[in-house]
């Protein structure tokens, strides 16, 4: 018997990805696979994405909807020193909060620059703007801190930057239970194993049973991923699900014998 | 003077990405930047993404989100023959249309499996499924079809199908005047040309100009993407980029020298 606190922990969380240039098709996403991979080896539940352009009201919008039906909201793009970069004005008006210098991003740009022997120019102080009270993600790649409001995350969109903000994040993240997973490869498309795998997943209502098509170009196999919070569950269903493979395999070898 | 049509017509689109395995992480989504590639280089804006998890509530909330802010809504993914495939069923009922055998899709199907003297099973069928009324979006990978229903385009997530799907969709679009744009590459970060930059966005209203990033795990550079619908103001304001990347060349080697 698995403890109850194992099934009743859910976490969920969204990811607000923002820029123009992830929806011209002008940057490939990085950051949404790989928040995707951090969430789930955490016990985090990631439950919707939404990319939108950097414009204001479509910003806001999306990250009102998303803050209140989610328990984390993780932001990627538009927190560096152009005119282009609105996010930080987005996040505080999203917030009703004022949108200012930070005192103390201030004094970290304002060291870096000076140690650099560069112009902390007005551009280079716009890294330094949040919306008042936010608490910072420190960013020790490029030293201009995301920020944290409630329970909305604001990281960067260049991945080096988005991925080391997010290693210091997760660790104070509350976590739920794991999602367990094994994958099953089946040499067999979708068509020869539907039937049986729908009857396999009935029979194992407390696992989710994915199903993957590949194409090769020339035939379609299929990943098999069984999923669940509880591990006797999970090999129960994953032991079943290769019963049936090896059942169509018997089958295809009477046929054609 | 430029023809005021080519100022006036704007073709919106979203899409929405439907698969648990996109949010796990297991799968990393190739059909957006894609789709994105595609629409520009078509004169339709993308303007926002979704992806949500198999699961119906979820798909009809987002599809009938988008399919009333957009003129064309393109979906990925959930049309195969498993039991975790309900992407024609959210669609219908977003529709409120029944979901059923479509008998053109029967047929095509039908023909295909006998012709590979292979079994058109239950779970085979379920791919002929979809809104009554729909129409098809050709599959020359697999046969088994997309379909149309409004403004929605509803295609299969595996990358080769979605392209093909989408290779076949295309012509058949109303588009809009086409984004033109160019790219400047700056070698300096975007603290350095922030400010100059947003003076020449400011003095080229009708241009919209992009600044994007790259760290190369050493230092920043910038890659500044001008975008018009007016080539004159595409090339007047790329000059002044140009201009301005070469004042800050000079800038610096009066300092060091």
């Amino acid at each position: 018997m698995s403890a109850p606190s194992s099934v009743s922990t859910l976490v969920s969380a969204a990811m607000l990805a923002i820029g123009d240039e992830l929806l011209s098709g002008r940057t490939k996403d990085k950051n949404i696979g790989h928040l995707a991979d951090v969430l789930t080896m955490s016990g985090i539940d990631l439950k919707e994405v939404r990319i939108v352009a950097d414009e204001e009201a479509d910003i806001i919008e999306a990250l009102n909807a998303l803050r209140q039906r989610y328990d984390y909201v993780f932001t990627s793009g538009g927190i560096g020193p152009t005119h282009d970069d609105i996010t930080a004005d987005a996040v505080s008006a999203a917030f009703g909060l004022p949108c200012e210098h930070n005192a103390e991003a201030m004094r970290l740009l304002g060291e870096m620059y000076q140690k650099r022997e560069m112009e902390f120019t007005d551009a280079r102080k716009r890294m330094a703007r949040m919306p008042r009270g936010a608490q910072h993600i420190v960013n020790p790649v490029s030293v201009a801190p995301g920020f944290i409001v409630e329970n909305v995350y604001v990281m960067a969109g260049v991945p080096q930057v988005f991925q080391a903000m997010l290693d210091n994040v997760i660790p104070t993240l509350r976590t739920g239970s794991k999602v367990l997973s094994q994958a099953v490869h089946s040499p067999y498309g979708e068509g020869d194993i539907g039937t049986p795998l729908s009857a396999v997943q009935k029979a194992h209502p407390q696992t989710s049973i994915g199903s993957y098509p590949k194409y090769d170009g020339q035939r379609f196999s299929t990943e098999i991923v069984v999923r669940a919070r509880d591990a006797e569950a999970l090999n129960a269903a994953t032991k079943d699900v290769e019963t049936m493979l090896q059942t169509i395999a018997e089958q295809k070898a009477a046929l054609s014998a």
